[in-house]
């Protein structure tokens, strides 16, 4: 049970709304989905996650893999029952991860390396990732792919797109689980032919969506932009777009208006834990000095349960007391303001307003 | 605006069900009161605080004073407003935190005491310590007391009883917001004498309730209870009494039979967060591999959030992942526990039949 309709289209960008449909409900494009590695989104639980009204989260099969294993998420039914959570559930299938890790050995079958919790050595291919992925039952899965360490290396690079073409291959041929929607990782780096030949040979071998990885690793912002702008021309329009790991607003925004549908990143919740806020007019660090005597809330313009019953000075005071509330009440504002963000992209593209949207959120 | 009212007693023990009535609400006794050191509850909300079904918290006047400074609280009208808790609040004074300090030199007038967070100098008096918990705007605020460091040393504690005399008639004297009520502190040790004088002293200058300090820090149990028991005979019954420092439920439940009606204690969350469960079957440690594939909830008889949501296997996962949701999750539980048992304690006893719940629960 997969599908992916466009509901409406701007008439200046790229930009669309559009609904991703799987066994977990309806979801509403753009969207961004908040980072659940550890089948917890850091600080919060699932119903913090619903009440702000996210209806998808990315979980890690990886991370799930080695604990609590997969083994015991199938004996609950799925990842959803597992943490309580009734929405859509997508999982990375954890090459990302798994190939930043010291002595990893990256093989034509597969990869080997070591747990970072207790040294025991691993083996991954794309059979055991969507193995893996089907035990843990999220509703798009995710082909099991080889990121390129150094984007600058071109020759790394081409060999990304030929080994992630080759591995998708056996992804597709092993995936079997007709309620599960599986998608192709593009990789390529910045490079149009390789981009291309990345994206045509997985298209070949047919894909539900595509993430579009092997980016937000170090390259220039501008090359970013080209190389999104190039994929979103050769995707068909009816095929979902998901710009793995950006998550912050400005880039959000600029990402929508060249046709990109699905966002996920640790980025907002990792950078609350720290102080770093999230508000209508930009960012700050709620640490700083200046709001020791501040009694408005985080964000005036925010009505979540964080800024309807406190105040940055308590806030900060519970940073600066290394409470832990602090870190939860930053995150459940962070991800509330970007939920909030997407609905609306989401209405502006509807009222063909988004150019304005834009330009005027960038502007702030 | 301070009332205690005995609405019930028991037939065989000394237990009884009362009133406290403070600005900020009713609240019905025996009771236990969650520690929230810094303004918040570890890793809770207030408005979880509130939801779980707590009348009254209790926060250190000596810690707010460091952190985030006793003049911001006050900016605020009060530390209800600061921290977002319509109920009622609590103050400790300090004291016992401080004499804990390194390098801490007591005076007559005072103590001096360097500041834990950056070294600072520091000097309180009783004055000083009303004038801090007048600023932080508790309902009921503690006497400035001397805790003997060694409850064996028979002149340590003696002394300590004069001096807390001393500073409780200076406390007395500089106290003037009749919005709160000031309770004294009754110190010395396990010796009924000492406790006898440090009563008298402090009656003959006249509180609305009495904190038992001193004890639950080493002495015997036995020697608890034996103190205790003593302290009910000679405090009139219409003086509310609060046992400082105690907060598991075994014990409470002993210290309800010999007239106690007020409880704090860091220990039920404390332990929450190294992963102690407490249930109505016992406590349980969640990290045990037994629980590995647990479908059930952390307690069978419990109908908290936590309890009808997610299972053991769920939490004891979040423990070795090292997510905060589990210290979380298992606070909230934890508190929920101690609010209901509080509950069916006044519930048996208003209904005669506290001796029984008392034995059926220890039995357990």
């Amino acid at each position: 049970m997969f599908e992916f309709k466009i509901i409406s289209k701007d008439k200046h960008k790229k930009a669309r709304t559009g609904e991703i449909l799987t066994s977990h409900g309806i979801i509403k494009t753009p969207c961004f989905m908040p980072v659940a590695t550890y089948a917890t989104v850091k600080t919060l639980s699932s119903e913090d996650i619903k009440e702000i009204g996210y209806q998808m989260l990315i979980a890690n099969a990886y991370h799930l893999y080695l604990k609590p294993g997969t083994e015991i998420i199938k004996k609950f039914g799925s990842l959803h029952k597992f943490m309580n959570w009734n929405g859509a559930i997508v999982t990375d299938s954890g090459g990302f991860q798994m190939f930043s890790l010291e002595g990893v050995k990256i093989q034509e079958d597969g990869v080997i390396f070591k747990s970072m919790i207790d040294g025991s050595k691993h083996f991954f291919s794309p059979e055991i990732s969507m193995e893996i992925q089907e035990k843990i039952g999220a509703d798009i899965v995710m082909a099991f792919d080889y990121c390129p360490k150094d984007w600058t290396n071109y020759g790394e690079v081409k060999e990304s797109v030929h080994k992630t073409t080759r591995w998708a291959k056996r992804c597709k041929d092993s995936h079997k689980n007709e309620n599960q929607s599986l998608w192709g990782i593009v990789q390529g780096g910045i490079y149009p032919e390789l981009r291309k030949e990345s994206f045509e040979e997985l298209e070949s071998i047919g894909f539900s969506g595509y993430g579009l990885g092997g980016l937000s690793i170090g390259e220039p912002w501008e090359k970013t932009i080209e190389t999104i702008d190039f994929l979103s021309s050769i995707i068909p329009e009816l095929k979902s777009k998901y710009f793995m790991g950006l998550g912050m607003p400005e880039q959000i925004v600029e990402m929508v208006s060249l046709g990109i549908d699905v966002f996920d990143c640790g980025m907002p919740t990792r950078i609350a834990r720290t102080g770093t806020t999230l508000s209508w007019k930009g960012k700050f660090n709620i640490k700083n000095s200046v709001y020791k005597n501040d009694f408005s809330s985080l964000d005036e313009n925010c009505d979540c349960f964080v800024c309807k019953n406190y105040t940055k000075a308590y806030i900060r005071h519970l940073f600066h007391a290394r409470e832990i509330l602090g870190m939860r009440l930053n995150s459940y504002h962070n991800l509330y303001f970007l939920c909030r963000f997407m609905e609306k992209i989401q209405k502006n593209i509807e009222a063909g307003t988004f150019l304005e949207f834009k330009n005027k959120f960038c502007r702030n």
